[in-house]
């Protein structure tokens, strides 16, 4: 394993160099007049793979194509080995605004640990950094204790939406004990993070119907009941004054936070000051009981995402107006199911609902929350593998949002996913001037070339 | 005075068919290419005014002319003679959708006792009601009992922009015991009707500022308030399950309804099926205590116009929006007072609102309500005047909507309007087809007739 480690060392600027190369194309899988930098990427890393040592391919779809790449296997063995499926992508968020860039956004800038360039962080250093902890095994002679199965697609940035298909094609091949994913953050490069968790949603439209068209407000307000006062009392009434949703039964499923995560929060890096000037509002506020951390991550919210009514230009328009609307998102943590979650919306809503409007309600997406046990052996395996590489006490995260490609691989292969990210909150995915950094490479390298050991050493 | 009356029946064909001829003239005030009609119709009317004894001029302005015609005042007598300015308008409402009518806007057509065209009710009909009366008294030699001023204006429909300025460049001339309006209704025509009180009205906009832009619902939803939720709680704390307003002293000036009001608000014809089938609404919501005619024109209400916030587009996203808003507007009825029912929203919205949240509230236009005493002598006079013409026993209304410029009468002339409106709720004012009831027009000659009579009496 000292190989392993030293040939990751000794091979540092090349890596970098490397990833210099992979970041040069400039494949933005939102514009079609990319789409061939994204198949030369996609190429790239194919040749990239083959010259590690791995079996790669490229698999078209009816998007950008699929580069899959496996470590050679091991001949008539007796027992099975186990196999991880490592996810990445080659693809990248637009640029622009062009204007906002130091450098340009396709020609990698390296000042001090930061190397600068469009999908440095997101996701080409993460997924390289995979890689090149292959390598080290491979080049050095190295056994790997497991197989490993590369799956870098070319369509993350805009939903994935081949990926279902292939894995459902590919499902013999892609079985595997657990996936690896290196698309999340860090809080900081002292704070190794494994997410172990994602909140499910549900989306909703409710809209109140009230006269048939909008009415003259002198001549008939105070007569009918007006939509949009309404909608309001409704609405109102579905959080209290402790930010808690008010939907009987709401709450029945959760999960509770455990002593032993809130205790992990608690260790999170979070300055309620900096937070608050940072959203840019005069107070947090949240669910009583739980801290904003948690309130943010482990805890069901229900909001509104948009309100719709009547006259909405300059000045005043005197109408009671004749329906009313809101779009609605319901974040969902685990165990509350969407389809559950949604019928007793529905319910409660037509229970409240005065009988001087109509109500209408249309539900919308759902997705159920994601979670590992923090405390199972794969998650204990990664933590490992982090403290190991980073040299510090990793922490345990939640995410707020969902990531649709681990409810797929959850659904089709039945696996769950390891959420070892190596992005640093600065480093301006989606945003201009995108770096990573090249500590988090170096450390990201070390943490996959342990995880394999910690991953296959059982539980 | 019976050769008054007798003279209006003999001269009844001749008064339609001059009814026929203003309505002829395309004079819509909204449309620029019929200046010169509006201009030909003002000439019209004070070749009319002329004939029939008055002395008449047309009167320019920033806008369409104002007509103006006084009855010959009689000279160097003793007592000061009343005198009462008679308001009306000569410009109409756009015809379009042309399609939509019978037979054209304006050729004027008589099917049974209606006259179809664009103005006959409102106001050309009403109008020259007032002016047939006069010419009975002047062709009959019949002396009047009071002075009278005939103010006909071209820009009601577009907001009467030149009137204001006008009365106060005549104001001495005009200085008047009472402004005679007929431009409101009449519920059937066996119902005559005086409306005494109109509703003001203040307007607002609330804008409550949450996170400085619109921000991931999943990353940060649940550790900060929804500015949408934090509206709607807001607001729907502000009217109760009643429907009464909860703002403090909201209702402190509120002038009751008599005992006498609320006995005339009963006797008027109202069917709340009909009503709710009207308007569309699965079931009429208001002030609890009131009738719906009670609750539409004689209390005060909080009406939202108008929600805005975060995504209103098709499908769902999700955010937790950056602000929300409404646009609110309150009637209100004697004796609230704009000033100080603005006072006590801000004041009140300003305690409500939680510190997770900043709050903006911009007021717009306000205006007081307007009252004439029903049981005072001049409405009396006027409820006499009906009743001699119409044969039956007229009805007291409330008008839920403002007419701005009774309350510019009021403020600068000083002077109460009583509104004696000849139109039926079928005369489709401002929609196709509308048209003018010969029985209200002949109806109202005699009330016009009866009414000089009855005001000049004393009280």
């Amino acid at each position: 394993m000292q190989r392993v480690l030293d040939y990751l060392k000794q091979n540092e600027s090349r890596s970098i160099q490397e990833l210099c190369d992979y970041v040069r194309f400039p494949s933005v899988s939102a514009q079609p007049q990319h789409r061939s930098d994204l198949r030369a990427c996609a190429e790239w890393v194919v040749k990239h793979c083959q010259a590690i040592g791995l079996q790669a391919e490229l698999c078209a779809t009816k998007g950008h194509p699929i580069v899959v790449a496996r470590t050679p296997r091991a001949k008539a063995q007796g027992a099975r080995r186990p196999h991880f499926v490592v996810y990445g992508h080659y693809d990248v968020q637009p640029p622009e605004p062009f204007d906002l860039w130091k450098s340009p956004p396709f020609e990698p800038r390296i000042e001090g640990r930061s190397l600068f360039g469009r999908g440095a962080s997101d996701n080409k250093g993460q997924n390289l950094a995979h890689l090149k902890a292959v390598e080290a095994y491979l080049k050095t002679g190295t056994e790997l204790p497991c197989d490993l199965t590369f799956v870098i697609e070319g369509e993350e940035e805009v939903g994935s939406s081949s990926l279902e298909e292939f894995l459902k094609e590919r499902r013999a091949d892609l079985l595997c004990d657990a996936i690896i994913i290196s698309d999340t953050g860090m809080p900081t490069p002292k704070h190794p993070a494994l997410t172990y968790a994602l909140r499910g949603i549900a989306a909703f439209q409710v809209t109140l119907h009230g006269p048939s068209r909008d009415l003259h407000s002198g001549i008939f307000g105070g007569s009918v009941d007006n939509p949009a006062m309404a909608l309001c009392q409704l609405l109102g009434k579905l959080r209290d004054k402790n930010g808690r949703v008010t939907i009987p039964g709401f709450y029945d499923e959760v999960a509770p936070l455990s002593a032993y995560e809130r205790k992990q929060f608690a260790r999170l890096p979070f300055k309620e000051a900096e937070y608050r000037k940072f959203l840019g509002v005069p107070a947090l506020f949240g669910e009583r009981g739980f801290t904003p951390i948690e309130q943010r991550s482990a805890r069901p919210t229900f909001e509104i995402n948009g309100l719709t009514s009547g006259y909405q230009g300059e000045g005043s328009k005197t109408i009671v107006p004749a329906w009313a609307r809101a779009k609605i998102t319901v974040r969902l943590v685990p165990n509350q199911k969407p389809a559950r979650i949604i019928r007793l919306l529905r319910q409660h809503l037509k229970k409240l609902c005065p009988p001087s409007v109509r109500i209408e309600i249309k539900s919308g997406h759902g997705a159920e929350a994601y979670l590992v046990s923090p405390t199972g052996p794969q998650a204990q395996a990664a933590l490992r593998a982090l403290k190991l590489a980073f040299g510090c006490e990793p922490v345990l995260l939640r995410e707020g949002g969902s990531i649709p490609i681990v409810n797929d691989f959850k659904k089709i292969l039945r696996a769950d996913a390891l959420l070892v990210g190596l992005a640093l909150p600065d480093d301006n995915a989606h945003s201009p001037n995108e770096k990573f950094d090249l500590d988090c490479f170096a450390k990201g390298q070390l943490m996959s070339a342990h995880l394999w050991q910690e991953l296959s050493r059982g539980g």
